[in-house]
């Protein structure tokens, strides 16, 4: 390939059960080139943790100062800590060429949706809902009404499906790995992204 | 996949001499699912060769009332015969599941981008103008102000890039091969093409 080009941002989102996490471990076991987008949070570091590789750990004052100066691409509080993605860490990546992978739920998916509409949006869904519910009992950590909850929640955020330029469905692990390695190979030849640097070269190659 | 999707027509056109053929012929090699689209043609069937296999066989009549009747997606004359694609045959396959692949020059492919802006239109880029003209010249049949001529329609043809979704680069074979099938992977779970499908397996699901 003679042509450099800028990195994307992937987004891989889903309603909560769908398995991204598992997906995203046999993506990442695959593909070395990716770059896993690494979160910025107020909690406090653990024993064993590295700053910048398990996150970039900041205080309350520093992360408020960064939402306030719109640096993060979607943020959240759980627990009293601050969890966020720094805009500065994926912008780095990507201008360097590589891939950025971003794995989170639909809410903050929505919110990197605002503040970086150029990444694009992978939408892991269930095969059906039946099955959803079953890997949610399967965790076997939810009372009944916790899973009807998870369930309706799941169901409000399969509408949200609109915002996404693509849906894989997590039937097999692998299978779904497969269609996201698709979407990254393929989301690279797209003519928007590549029509210009094309030109270029093909102009300067008759001299 | 519980989930019947319709077929795709993918277009794989870009400038003479840049190898779409070879594509084209090493793409059918490794995926046997994939529909060729055939041609019709006013030309005489020669010994060896099966109608509805190589080409479907048509009196300039016919050719010429389904011109009239906009039932090719494309059309040429050629050496006083005209080929054509006939849109029947490709929607049929497409209804059935199928993908159809369509490999034609770039004029034929914005007479089709026209007729069946559905299809998902793959542009085949040489690597360089220099590597074109060496693939011109190394077929040996050309003298040089031909070799000229067709580097001039190559650049004008590349400038219709525009109207493509995807840009190829044909580097090796293999390299373009597997950015075609990732093309032809991720196109099935662009959303717009599965959204309204799997919201309904969803609520089906759901009693």
């Amino acid at each position: 390939m003679l042509i450099k080009q800028k990195g994307i941002l992937f987004i891989l989102s889903g309603p909560s059960g769908v398995g991204k996490g598992t997906v995203r471990k046999a993506l990442f076991d695959k593909d070395t080139a990716l770059k896993y987008s690494i979160s910025m949070t107020t909690r406090p570091i653990r024993p064993g943790e590295v700053e910048g590789v398990d996150y970039f750990y900041r205080t309350k004052e520093a992360f408020e100062a960064m939402i306030e100066d719109n640096q993060l691409l979607e943020h959240a509080k759980y627990v009293g800590n601050y969890y966020g993605t720094p805009r500065h860490y994926v912008e780095e990546q990507i201008e360097a060429g590589h891939d950025v992978f971003l794995e989170i739920e639909v809410q903050g998916a929505l919110q990197v949706k605002e503040n970086f509409p150029e990444g694009v949006f992978i939408f892991l869904s269930p095969p059906s809902l039946e099955e959803l519910k079953n890997r949610i009992i399967s965790r076997g950590t939810e009372t009944e009404q916790l899973v009807m909850n998870r369930l309706k929640a799941a169901k409000d955020e399969i509408e949200l499906m609109d915002a996404y330029d693509y849906v894989v469905v997590n039937d097999q692990v692998d299978h779904a790995v497969e269609n996201v390695q698709a979407i990254v190979k393929s989301e690279h030849c797209k003519r928007e992204r590549v029509a210009s640097q094309y030109k270029q070269l093909l102009e300067v190659s008759q001299s």
